[in-house]
């Protein structure tokens, strides 16, 4: 019952041209037997903090040995390295732009080697779908190219803790309006939630517990502390986006 | 040649967050042999009628046996059911919010057990995705959870006939503009259509019966009366919605 | 490691609607086995010409033996034929209506039999998915319909030379604003591109070769000049669309 071999697939390529199909199609001509998953292709182009978010959140959920390519690459063609690498029995395939920055504490990382014939504008088939394939037939990753011990480094943004006062950020905005904090929901105990200057209240443990219409926070599904509105949607609400503050007062 | 269970899914997760591959990764980690099909995740937010619709129209297409997650879910969090039935040889797995209702007549209903660590704020990956994976691989559905005899009901619209005269509703507008019905197309033998007090003339085989630019009546790919223009947008020629009013004249 | 069979779909159908799902049940209901790759479905819609390119740009990336249907079908219900084809060892499924015009030239092709069942207006389901999985699991194409020797013509705009200078148009616009043009790559050697009036200066390797937010002409990854801008958009720089004129002068 174990499957084939997981490929997941995150870009900012977008679904009215051909680049995924193209990816996918060199992937598959290599790796004719490996389960393609799609994350989504629909990061703003060029947005390495999104692709950054998603990928976090997303990988976990996949069973060891799965291959992850993360492909939002607006240094292509000028000189900033591909990178592969193993962590946490996961492959990561991705520029060295920072996109697997948060993965690689631990990890076992090679700067790709670029074939004389790759298209210097499409490394994503070129270079990294080509590199999926291989470990993803079970290539060691050391074979792939040489050890990087200095991969590009973009720190997410964390939440902080001082005297009982919490401070961090919307890291991201849901398709339902929910506003994603980097606040560690463990950390949110009986005290009470502000988005910007907006007083949210307590932290509740679901919709249910606020009226329809009501600003709630909560515990989300990633375990970071979240901000909705039951029935809509908080974005428009408190008009906050990404980076917005969000403190939690104990 | 009779290949993996086929698992379909229909969401309003959208394309930009990472929940629809969180629920894809959740199904492929116990059943990693099964097929999975999009079907769509642009559902509007919330819209359980779209998504009934949707689903009503596209299961059929599918082989017996095939499992259908539908997430459309408003109600998360606020303590409503979470159900898996089984009705025309398929397996449906959803909200108890109306979703399923004209597909629950003959059908074995079960609540589905909610476990203790699930998110309370996502229930498609921790409740509905964990659910699909055991009946994909073979798990009796009576062994999910517990019978249910009064599954949520929202009937459909339905097309009423009187005295030769019919009267029905658009029940969903798709992407080339056309206006899909909820008459019979059995039921539309010689007379004239109308949307709202517009008339649109006989029933038509298909597009070559009028000249480009015109308006036509015909019966469309899922049997029921569709409304269109020749080479353009129905939708954009009468400035009806779902929700118009349909009249056949006998 | 040879894999199943690849089936490609490059349709209009969008992302809303449940036809993409109802074409790839058709498939698998036949063909169970079959490894299904989206290239699009955002063709917009009845956009014959834009399918052709994407079509001619994506199909080449798969491996021999893939079947590909491409539904863009304006004409559905006017009586245009269905056509069935191979070349270049690959297999295609599509209206007659020339989208497949630049593959035909060594092709076999037959005109698909319509069965006396299949929806009018739906041919993409009840024609085309059904031929698709005849031919996936093995049908000789001679036996899905009787030999054509007249398909459709619709050639794709040809960059022309003539004294050193070379003209050609914008063929498509990519979603980072890349505009790609009809002009071979190989034809480019020590000259200067303009687009429209603007001059755009030499063709360089990659985006590296200029400084960020200036404007460039390259080799694109498909082998043809392209025009972008480093780290921003060429088609909002510009404001050229397809069918803008590029001209190359040695």
């Amino acid at each position: 019952m174990s499957g084939a071999t997981i490929v997941t697939l995150l870009t900012d390529f977008g679904s009215l041209d051909t680049y995924v199909a193209e990816v996918k199609a060199v992937i598959l001509r290599r790796a004719p037997n490996v389960r393609l998953v799609d994350i989504t292709h629909e990061v703003p182009p060029g947005d390495v903090r999104r692709a950054q978010y998603l990928l976090a959140r997303a990988w976990k959920q996949f069973p060891s040995g799965t291959v992850h390519l993360a492909v939002v690459d607006p240094g292509v063609g000028t000189g900033r390295r591909a990178i592969g690498a193993r962590a946490y029995d996961h492959f990561f395939v991705a520029p060295d732009n920072g996109l697997l920055s948060p993965l690689l504490d631990d990890a076992e990382v090679v700067a790709l080697r670029v074939p004389e014939d790759a298209s210097p504008t499409f490394h994503g088939r070129d270079v990294f779908a080509a590199a999926v394939a291989e470990v993803a037939v079970g290539q060691p990753l050391h074979t792939l190219g040489s050890t990087v011990t200095d991969p590009c480094e973009l720190p997410m943004p964390r939440a902080s803790r001082m005297n009982g006062q919490i401070v961090g950020e919307v890291v991201s905005v849901d398709r339902f309006g929910n506003l994603i904090t980097n606040i560690p929901g463990e950390w949110c105990v009986g005290g009470t939630v502000s988005v910007g200057d907006v007083a949210v209240g307590p932290v509740r443990r679901t919709f249910r517990d606020v009226p329809p219409g009501a600003l709630l926070a909560y515990v989300g599904s990633s375990g970071t502390l979240e901000v909705g509105v039951r029935d809509a949607s908080a974005t428009a609400a408190l008009g906050a986006q990404s980076g917005a503050a969000v403190t939690f007062s104990a």
